[in-house]
């Protein structure tokens, strides 16, 4: 029996309430929005006789469709460029096996998304993270750093953008010295684009595929389950203008055979989701983000970096291990009954001793349960010895 | 740029209409059976505010529901013995990962489901092809031959029962010689069941979940794609009562975070479907396989194993090269405008140069459109020359 192939994962998903206390989950990546109504009634009204497999590329007029919502996003792609895939993971699973051989090396900046860790041992290759700090609110560390870690068995750099578990957005400064670097040393630029809607206080998401001179290098994750709180959809894509990429993909994707096809009738309604749906969505998680942010930081020793966008936050405690505290306040800490989930920070480091200290905190709850759960936060801190 | 990954790919799903011809799709597993209403029906009824993603293992009620349609089946499991998968397709990538390390092999017997060979090259594991022949009607081939094939890397045995693309069906007496075997020499035994209901001729079928004994060592695949004509849905499952198998196929699934919540409630729905829906199902495929093998037997020179289950039929035709054949249907010959697409076997084998002359044909369609097809076929061959 192999070893259990992953090595850290997150906190995931529906989670039983312990010993009768109920908590608050500030680990999980589930929005409590509600999905577009017209991506439900567009299941709710097909007229469906046979429940089909879809061509393995997806449904070609749903694929037309994501060319229109691009081109909003001032990114030029028609639909031969893309691959629908079940979820914005199995569009990373592909991008991983279709660029890298057993033994590759992919570089990614940490802390990142846990089941990078996943789908990089599904495919037999090997992480190389670039640590990146919360002094630096989690920016691009320096190029050099990137540079120095590139071998003859490097295929792609990976970034996250906007990040879980970050938060943080990348400048097209960034990009632009990512794309000179992926170019220079002939490498693949993945980017996990799933919370591009998700930036806040007037900042402009810059998408690897606005990049000029970049098609070759550059490969977009994307997906519908955060955009429009779709999540159980499992519905997403890969882009790219790099034909042999898009050739490889396509044979992972017809060995599976086909995506969903009643939640690509989904997708394809939600892409009618009006501008004012984001507006408010991106208004309700400013608020949340102030609330946590200003909350976090009235915890004495804390350390907060503040997100730009998604909706994760990073926040150093005064402890040293984060894994025992959640555990702690699980087990043995409430406060009326209630306490709360957090996800210890270290399994998005692959650096071993990194991000011990930290935690992840997702604001997918109303301001109020934020407040709370903060302060349950707080009290712990205070009778919490390591 | 690593080599195209699926050495051999079956053609499938939507094919254009070439030049105006019009074709009969005898090359692809979508059967025109309608879906149950009920399972659809269930979508549509459905009060869903956010599509959430649902458990990683898959909804709680639905697996244990899945139990009870083991039970009518004689196998005993409980709903921790279960997780939800993304289709068949994905019970067997997860398998192929969980059970197999990188350069591990799996020995199956040839013909085979042609994306095995996409899950093993997805997985970096070899297969190891055991010839079963068409005389013999795809019967399980010697278990000395399997034997003679065991090496250290050697970690499971793969069987499709019953079989696509052979549509032979194991006896009891045969599966207990597998189950010999991978006891002996400590290996898994995964079998592929998705076509479990689709048995003739008062056969029954023998899961290798009956098996006593076989605990530790069985693995079966399962999906609703065909057994109610879901194939759009993508849901399946893997079933085994090996504890740490089901634990690391858990982690595979928790890194794709959930199947899709939508086609999960079809299938739940679907189990409700009544013994009348397969008691007419199976009536339908008896009488098309009738009418295809007599139609076939008509033609000089054609060999052809009967099938006892699933929907294809290899046959094996006067001629050098079904690759070319096949093309040359296509491209070079029509009776009124109507041509025949068919699948060359030697994608199915694994084996180079076996198979060259065989094809396989799905009998979905309707029995007056096979008669019409094969009569093509029979024309075809009258003309053709290698
Ligand atoms: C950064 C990132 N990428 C990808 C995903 C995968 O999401 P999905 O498969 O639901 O599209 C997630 C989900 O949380 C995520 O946070
Ligand atoms: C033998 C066999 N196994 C598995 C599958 C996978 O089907 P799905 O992923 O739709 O469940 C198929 C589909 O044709 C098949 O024929």
């Amino acid at each position: 029996m192999p070893q259990s192939p992953i090595r850290k994962l997150v906190p995931f998903a529906e989670q039983a309430v312990k010993d009768g206390k109920s908590i608050y989950y500030l680990n999980i990546g589930q929005p409590d929005i509600k999905t577009p109504k017209t991506a439900i009634d567009a299941v709710k009204n097909s007229d469906i006789d046979v429940l089909a497999y879809s061509r393995s590329e997806g449904s070609e007029t749903y694929r037309q469709k994501i060319c229109k919502y691009y081109s909003k996003h001032y990114i030029n792609v028609t639909h031969n460029d893309i691959v629908v895939t079940t979820g914005g993971s199995e569009a990373l699973l592909f991008a991983f096996g279709s660029v890298m051989d057993v033994d590759d090396e992919i570089i990614i900046p940490e802390p990142f998304y846990a089941n990078y860790n996943g789908f990089s041992i599904a495919s037999g290759v090997k992480v190389v993270p670039v640590i990146s700090k919360i002094e630096d609110n989690f920016a691009l560390p320096p190029i050099e750093e990137f540079e120095k870690l590139i071998t003859p068995k490097t295929k792609a750099i990976l970034i996250c953008n906007p990040g879980n578990p970050t938060g943080y957005l990348y400048s097209k400064e960034e990009i632009q010295k990512l794309a000179a670097i992926v170019k220079k040393y002939d490498l693949f630029l993945i980017s996990d684009e799933v919370y591009r809607e998700f930036v806040y206080d007037n900042h402009t998401h810059y998408s690897i595929m606005q990049e000029n001179g970049l098609e070759n290098h550059a490969i977009v994750v994307d997906s519908v389950s955060k955009r429009y709180s779709m999540c159980g959809a499992r519905v997403g894509c890969l882009v790219s203008k790099n034909k042999t990429v898009i050739d490889t993909v396509l044979k992972f994707a017809q060995a599976r055979l086909s995506p969903p096809t009643l939640a690509q009738i989904a997708s394809e309604a939600a892409l009618e989701t009006p501008q004012s749906y984001f507006d408010d969505v991106v208004k309700e998680y400013v608020e949340r983000r102030n609330t946590l942010v200003t909350e976090l930081q009235k915890i004495e020793g804390i350390k907060v970096a503040k997100p730009k966008g998604a909706f994760y936050c990073i926040a150093e405690l005064p402890i040293k291990n984060s894994d025992n505290f959640a555990k702690w306040l699980l087990e043995n800490f409430d406060i009326d009954g209630k306490t709360i989930m957090v996800a210890p920070a270290a399994g998005f480091y692959s650096t071993p001793g990194v991000g011990l200290n930290q935690i992840r905190i997702a604001y997918v709850l109303k301001k109020e349960s934020l407040i709370k759960a903060v302060n349950i936060l707080k009290e712990a801190l205070k009778v919490y010895k390591d």
